[in-house]
């Protein structure tokens, strides 16, 4: 449960929901709701009370900061219905974080060590707001924590997680992610729909995001061993239908498997980018270590750049033009010559909103050249500028992964 | 209120809340309430009835999908009460659709075609799901929206956020975002904290992000006349404090800006980039129209490239090597004669995890070169690659924008 009006009035994304979730999943805590009230007593109080209602624990992050905005303290106050307490150690412990920072103490910061009567405190690290821990009648528990992602996760770590792995008991989660950027999510889920409905534990996901369908197995189970065993035949037969337009079964990035796949070629890579800008070379380079295989991109942004530092030729920028399988093929083998690369990958189109060199919004031609394969394909993207951007990348990286793991180039 | 297991699971973010928390601000709808449930029916019922007992108009998103996961169909004719009826109209809706993808329609796609008695449905452009709109006793209104994010978005701004605002009346919220690159949160709270503290409306928030800052100062009044009044003084004291740190007082990204004094400017760019991979070219092409003033990047990953593409002298590599103020103004000037631009930008340093080139992880250097300035500047960055990147590209655009603003370069 989320406490903030700048979170309902979009100002900010509830990134601590997904963090938490994340974390409690792996350690077998069911999550059955998120919440999310602003900083206002009354609603607060209410859903603190229906919260504790309908589960055994809840888990609060925001609202515990020094203005009078902060009112996470008193609503538990309220809630259980017991009077506040100001700690002297936590005063103390605030009076020494402002003189490590070289400041004084405001006045307001005093809040801070105000704690609803019977309730055990977390000790910050980083921040100056402890955290809450409140066993309630009925065995219900909560705990409150700050919203500032750094402090919520030092809490979390550090004092919750452990605390409620205890009570979870032995139950494991083991996850598996296999991933698709060929696949759209319909497709995916037709090829699989079957072991979806087939299959309750391991349970099955299909995470659709632009350009990429993920499908996320997860098997639950006293031990890692039981969890792993349930989901491995599960796994392989996701494996065995996708067939190579998996490029992962084990959650990487496709410019992660393009890392992997290049560094154990020992071949060299250079890319020449148009529509994109720069983001395949930039999404090469995300991951540490790309020197080891990736030399650089020639980002040529006009006709001209193409010819003066790639070489392609006056007849194709007149004839085809700058959007087309002649001008692809020429900026892949012109950037692999100008790098001295063994492996030339190039992207050409028109990211739209405008048509650009007689191709239309979402036309883009990706070409590959290596000593054995010259090789170009075309694609259609429907939409944004951005989502043709993010197709063609995609296009552009798991081309290179089936070149290097020699199956079907599309 | 969103519907899915996957979001309790934290497999991915709810990012439709805040999308739709900050479009409902700006037309003066207050939102009270975030929730999150998953895909089980009883819970789904449960929570939308105790939604509609304390806010007039909810709004959900997620399961209208065609799966035996997607209930909220079924959940809202449950909490109504009202059976469900077989839509003739969608059914041949959906038939077309599958058609025009060249497929044949699973049956189990039929579902969608079922409206719980009564209500009305909004048709869908993009996705296959209707969305549905149900007017509920005691003027209560709910509405049910698919959960991928553009064919949430088509409904909410088609349908959704016209009719709200017909409801929400003639309160309206005018917002004025300033950004900075160049100042940390703490240092802009600082330089602000008086004027937040004085003011409730118009309100005062800061969003930080890994390498920027915004202001965003939020005016509420019957008209946008009203509201506009209300928020120039204050937003012209928060300009003047912050100076030429601010890069925008409009909201505008840093690289619409550099495009936008750029295109004024008459003058074209191009970049060398090494540890950033191409990122400020695809930052800097995202802007629609980028050929106007952009050229290309050469991004030269290993000293080879640097030396052979642009000219970098072997005695820079040798000696003071390839992370330091003799590279950046060498590539700077480098790309700027290979691309016959008006101005070269370059960026090069030790991104990490690993040290590069005898320089710690997070020591960068920008150059910038043109006929009449000559400039770098280093920048030491702590944390991880993706931040020693991100904060790089800021910085680099911010040189840039400096520089054509005419205001002193750091």
């Amino acid at each position: 449960m989320g406490v903030g009006t700048e979170l309902l009035l979009g100002q900010i994304a509830n990134t601590n929901a997904r963090w938490i979730s994340e974390r409690l999943a792996a350690i077998g805590v069911d999550v059955l709701f998120h919440q999310v009230v602003g900083d206002n007593l009354e609603r607060v109080v209410q859903v603190l009370r229906a919260a504790l209602q309908r589960v055994d624990v809840v888990l609060v992050t925001g609202g515990l900061g020094p203005t009078e905005d902060d009112l996470t303290r008193d609503a538990i106050a309220v809630m259980a219905d017991v009077p506040m307490v100001r700690h002297p150690q936590i005063e103390e412990m605030l009076r020494e974080k402002f003189t490590a920072f070289g400041r004084d103490m405001p006045q307001s910061n005093l809040r801070q060590a105000d704690v609803p009567v019977g309730m055990r405190t977390i000790t910050p690290d980083r921040g100056t707001a402890p955290g809450l821990v409140a066993e309630l009648p009925g065995g219900k528990r909560l705990y409150a924590v700050p919203g500032v992602p750094a402090e919520m996760e030092e809490m979390m770590q550090g004092t919750i997680l452990p605390e409620l792995a205890v009570l979870a008991g032995p139950a494991t989660i083991v996850s598996r992610t296999l991933r698709s950027a060929s696949l759209g999510e319909s497709r995916v889920a037709e090829m699989l729909t079957d072991l979806f409905e087939a299959s309750n534990n391991p349970s099955v996901a299909y995470l659709a995001s632009t350009s990429e369908v993920k499908v996320r197995l997860t098997a639950k189970a006293e031990d890692v061993e039981r969890a792993a065993a349930l989901l491995e035949p599960l796994a392989e037969e996701v494996q065995r239908r996708l067939g190579d337009a998996a490029f992962t079964t084990d959650d990487e990035t496709l410019e992660e498997v393009v890392g992997r796949l290049l560094r154990a070629s020992g071949r060299r890579l250079a890319c020449a980018e148009s529509l994109t800008g720069g983001s395949v070379g930039a999404r090469i380079t995300s991951v540490p270590g790309a020197s080891a295989y990736f030399s650089g991109s020639a980002v040529v942004y006009t006709a001209q750049a193409k010819r003066e530092l790639l070489g392609v030729s006056q007849a194709t920028l007149d004839g085809p033009g700058v959007v087309s399988q002649a001008c692809a093929l020429e900026m892949a083998s012109g950037v692999r010559r100008l790098f001295g690369v063994d492996i030339g990958l190039s992207l050409t189109g028109a990211a739209g909103p405008e048509p650009h060199g007689g191709a239309g919004p979402g036309s883009v031609w990706i070409g590959l050249d290596s000593d054995d394969v010259s090789h170009a394909r075309v694609l259609k993207v429907t939409g944004e500028r951005d989502r043709v951007r993010r197709w063609a990348e995609q296009a552009a990286l798991d081309l290179i992964r089936r070149y290097l793991e020699r199956v079907p180039l599309p």
